[in-house]
């Protein structure tokens, strides 16, 4: 393998790879980076057997070939040079060579041979969205899972296509988040469910900014992320994801509708005031105004109102801001919805189009 | 205590003194803020017995007095309160009402004659320096001292003044950092040491950043560092300082002018190669070129040219890496000039006017 690529692109085809590396692997092949040179093209592969990002760049190749090099060194290698080409050289001992202005390397890898390969797969499914949608859709609901290892299902997100629309969803068994899209001339023949597991989704959350299409192409036991130049292949989670549309609730009696941010920054600082994790935050909603109100025997008392639009009964409720703040941050519209029966029964969050949140209110 | 004050402000002061505070004393007054209002006037003040900082701002006082209140949980507030003016009301039963715009809190302090205050001392040498000049001086040594709690003195920094000299010395006995700087017009009678604990001298770099002068006060036990609006106040370590003297070669037989910024990156660089913290890198110095080498079995080799001036015999000698570019980067010269007599013997560094540092080579 023999080739030159200018610093930037490398260091810029690094990154992307990089964060699947695991430095405290068993296995020593995964904390390489697998270098591919074809014509006028090289492609950077990690994986750690679960999922797998490839990168490819344009680089002038003189001889294709390929070779592994320790990921982490490559990157801080890299990251250290000054800008301008960078010539790659590999030998027969499977020693590469890096040239970069005065500056030579010499540094060993591990047989290309060894390096586990995914090889490809015939989806049952195939969908193509834009990439900022896939993205914010992630980051709309990711932070929902749950991180209990012992419901490992639930660490994942479900992608689930059904009758003619797409859905996102996680869950921790206390929350629900989704966000839910028609796809205008779907066949049923393509409805299919795939939990992605949790690194599948850190790292497809890191690419999926830019600009451009994702294709996204599923079978039973994996599913694939196209991106002009990058893709990432990720094995789905094994096992039934729980029925999460019986515990949305099917009607309301009450809506009422909240400016997103100015309740967001209430929200916070009337928490300020509790001491642990698992307080609750009191709702006063009343007609035209929502009174926060939060207190701690440590630490003391917290109140402030927001203008909402509401015409109903007075009712009081109270939620642990934690959850109910969770997805505030990650919505772009101006006015929020909050629909609900009484102080006991699930609360739904509405906001961006297709997007759904359910909470608990809690007892006290 | 009744008093309104910008919430900037507030909050500027309170990231002054915030770091200082544990939030795991076993002292609870110690996890408080001391508010103390002035005609026109707040301080806020926090200790943890060894390091204590006051600072001032402007208010618009109706009532004087003072109160404590937790320290971590204001800063939460007031950082969460929009832009304005804050109204801070105490009651006889010490709690603090903070009113901003329509947020409403009520907080809990503890009693103010609990808090512990230093009182004032009577200085035996004072010097007034300039803000950067202490500050920079700092940087440049501080990176030097030992964190081995063993040996607790050289876990601070000495300040000296002898016969006209200003010296801060740091020193972990493996390497040796110091500043000087000749004082003129000081007396004799001023002479004196004092060693600052690295608690203090880690607050004081962020400190002092900033115009205009810092006055320093120091007696046999505490020192106080006074600016414009913030002051620090100190307990120095007890004990002895080294005799640093002693370690700083008087004569070398040879000498290199290196390009700073050019030399440091390429240390970096060829270091990426070494597998432990314990490992060196190679010099080759002849005529007009220093060469950098580095290998390790582990991971490969790295070499590269660095253009100095030189003109005398050809050197090999080795170092480690991160002690010889420690200094490098709070350095601001582009030209720093290596002395040395052989590849056993101390090696001098300088750089800036009054900088001195001293490294030993490694065998290998």
């Amino acid at each position: 393998m023999k080739l030159t690529v200018p610093v930037q692109d490398l260091l810029d085809g690094l990154r992307k790879v990089l964060s699947v590396v695991s430095s405290r692997s068993t296995i020593p092949i995964l904390s390489n980076v697998l270098l591919t040179a074809d014509e006028g093209s090289l492609s950077l592969t990690t994986t750690d057997l679960e999922v797998s990002i490839r990168t490819n760049m344009t680089a002038m190749v003189e001889e294709q070939g390929e070779t592994t090099l320790p990921a982490k060194t490559l990157g801080q290698i890299v990251s250290s040079l000054p800008n301008g080409d960078v010539l790659l050289q590999t030998d027969e001992n499977r020693t590469t060579t890096i040239d970069c202005n005065r500056a030579h390397f010499s540094i060993m890898g591990m047989n290309p041979s060894e390096f586990p390969r995914d090889g490809d797969f015939q989806e049952d499914l195939q969908l193509t969205l834009s990439r900022t949608y896939l993205g914010k859709t992630l980051r709309k609901i990711s932070y929902a899972t749950s991180s209990d290892q012992t419901r490992y299902i639930l660490n994942g997100i479900l992608l689930s296509v059904k009758e003619g629309s797409f859905t996102c969803v996680a869950t921790d068994g206390r929350r629900l988040a989704m966000v839910e899209k028609s796809m205008a001339g779907a066949e049923p023949s393509m409805d299919g469910d795939a939990v992605l597991p949790a690194k599948a989704v850190t790292e497809l959350q890191k690419l999926l900014d830019g600009e451009g299409d994702v294709t996204v192409r599923i079978s039973d036991s994996r599913a694939a992320f196209e991106m002009a130049e990058t893709s990432v292949t990720t094995k789905l989670v094994e096992g039934n994801y729980p029925n999460y549309r019986q515990v949305i609730p099917g009607s309301f009696e009450r809506s009422v509708s909240i400016p997103r941010e100015s309740f967001s920054e209430v929200l916070n600082r009337v928490s300020v005031v509790l001491a642990d994790s698992g307080a609750s935050v009191k709702f006063e909603l009343e007609s035209g105004l929502l009174e926060l109100s939060a207190s701690s025997s440590e630490i003391g008392e917290a109140k402030e109102p927001v203008d909402v639009s509401y015409e109903g009964e007075p009712l009081k409720i109270s939620f642990n801001p934690g959850f109910l703040g969770a997805p505030l941050r990650f919505l772009d519209c101006d006015e929020m919805l909050l629909r609900f029966n009484d102080q006991y029964k699930p609360v739904v969050l509405l906001g961006d189009e297709g997007f759904l949140y359910v909470i608990m209110p809690m007892r006290n």
